[in-house]
């Protein structure tokens, strides 16, 4: 199935989505949503929008469930822009300056309207679940709204936990998961669930997808932590092993200091140096740190196609679905 | 009608739903919001958690069209949640230290998790809003979603428009109603208007509600610039004038720079001090700014009062309502 009639759809769902607030007075918001979004302003383009992943599982969902994707599309715009305020709000958290190669937006706007900006984008995604009556029951959509919002209070739970991490040096790998169970896993999970749920899948068939999303975002995290460690820096385009030296709590960095050897000594004495990384990257290899997430991330990978081979895709979308799922598992960026 | 029961009702379910995130590992998470919501920590206390007169007006509304308060809780917190996120995200904004007498959250736990704290309250809101599935069917809640959404994309409108007028001194009073629109009117017309949706009202006469919480609103507002200016600091509890060396762009001051003299002059070349206060004070009052704020007011509450009248509240709910809405708009503190 050719994915690219819906990710252009999905781009004009969003960009209907966001023209909520295209209007007098507050035409210069507008623009820096629409700037977040990747639409305008420098560097504006598919580089700046982000792969849409998330809106494309909940239509491959739908449709391989047998409903229709043109009906989802709100749906698929409620998750990314729920994606995209909580990249704005992280990136005022984490004091990031760039995202996607771009000035973040509080770096171009300012803390204060930034937050704003977020909060925004939050209240449209809420909006984008209630404009799915036009073509589903209000029961559905109650529970579309269910899920989502309960989505949300895991991204809060998640990035609490990532942020009270901040500082501690007696973390174990029993950390990790419920805080990328929040961060990561949790939305693919709630487009899965979304996405199935629209197609008209019964409730164990929802669960199964569900599940999918689950799993595929944890190993998509895990394979995401190895590759900002060990990953090729001319492939995955950012300096490897900068998580170290950003103090990430990543699943191989929980396990080396589980593994309380030489790696988490010289952990706990403080912040890594550029000069330091690749020796200790080393170090944390040797120490069983990535084999540790190597074992981690297969795992996740292979419960994820075991939830979706039961969800029992169908169609051309539910072959997509497969595809999609290698290449996010198989990716070396 | 005693509202004392409904108050404390209105207790219990917000902490109902804000105890959703009473759970392991995130313990000191839900311990930030039940200090900003007054419950606990220092302070603690009916000083602390504010008069609950948003989630009141819902049930009023509700009772007084015929419904079962009872049943209407759940919309009575999502607003408070409502109020709760907006005053969070407000005080980072603002570069506020205290609120209600206390240490605001950012201060007390840093501004990254104070922005987790608000996004959490609003997540609870959202999700308050489903738990009206018990009692109404689902049609109702989708619509009472909209409103609820709807509202807090105008307040995301409003405190844009108030963050973009800083600096600015070529404002006029046309550009202080759509500001105060969202900001204050904007919750107050949706929990008329939500009260009496849930309460069974047809469309007309929901109308009526929603403009007698619209017009309340901006009455309130008005009002409140007014006691900021010229309110007796014995009674306000705070200094007045406070609002002229915060550089506020209250209605009186807006109706002073249309006026276009002394004060004016004065306000254009920088920040008021405390010692020219009284004086510009009185400038402004000679320069007719008190009597357009005044004139303003008088309005408003004739049109919140016509409004409420037209909506006909029945019963001692009623009645309740005719009494509040008086209470607020004669208050002098």
């Amino acid at each position: 199935m050719d994915v690219k009639p819906l990710l252009a759809h999905i781009e004009l769902e969003l960009q209907k989505q966001v023209s909520r607030l295209d209007a007098p007075r507050i035409k210069p918001f507008h623009e820096m949503l629409t700037y977040h979004m990747g639409w305008t302003g420098e560097g504006a383009g598919p580089e700046a929008t982000g792969k849409r992943i998330r809106p494309l599982m909940v239509l491959l969902c739908t449709a391989s469930c047998g409903g229709s994707w043109q009906h989802a599309l709100p749906a698929a715009a409620a998750v990314e822009l729920v994606h995209n305020f909580s990249l704005v709000h992280d990136d005022i958290q984490d004091n990031s300056d760039k995202r996607r190669g771009r000035p973040t937006a509080w770096v171009k706007y300012g803390m204060p309207i930034a937050i704003n900006v977020g909060d925004a984008l939050f209240v449209l995604s809420n909006l984008a679940v209630i404009d799915l009556k036009q073509n589903y029951p209000a029961e559905m959509i109650v529970r579309a709204a269910e899920i989502l919002h309960n989505t949300c209070l895991d991204l809060t739970r998640g990035q609490f936990l990532d942020m009270s991490y901040e500082g501690r040096i007696d973390l174990t790998l029993e950390d990790y998961w419920p805080m990328i169970s929040g961060k990561t896993a949790a939305l693919l999970s709630a487009c899965c669930h979304i996405g199935s749920l629209l197609g008209g899948a019964d409730e164990s068939k929802q669960d199964a997808y569900r599940s999918f999303g689950h799993y595929l975002g944890l190993a998509f995290q895990v394979q995401d932590d190895i590759l900002g460690i060990w990953g090729d820096e001319a492939v995955t385009g950012k300096s490897a092993a900068n998580d170290l030296i950003e103090g990430k709590k990543s699943l191989p960095v929980l396990a080396g200091l589980g593994a309380n050897g030489s790696f988490a000594a010289r952990w706990r004495q403080g912040p890594i140096q550029v000069g330091e990384v690749q020796e200790l990257a080393r170090l944390l290899a040797s120490e069983g740190g990535y084999e540790a997430a190597a074992d981690a991330a297969k795992q996740m990978t292979d419960l994820a196609l075991m939830s979706l081979r039961e969800a029992d895709p169908q169609g051309e979308a539910g072959e997509a679905l497969f595809e999609l799922a290698d290449k996010l598992l198989k990716r070396n960026q």
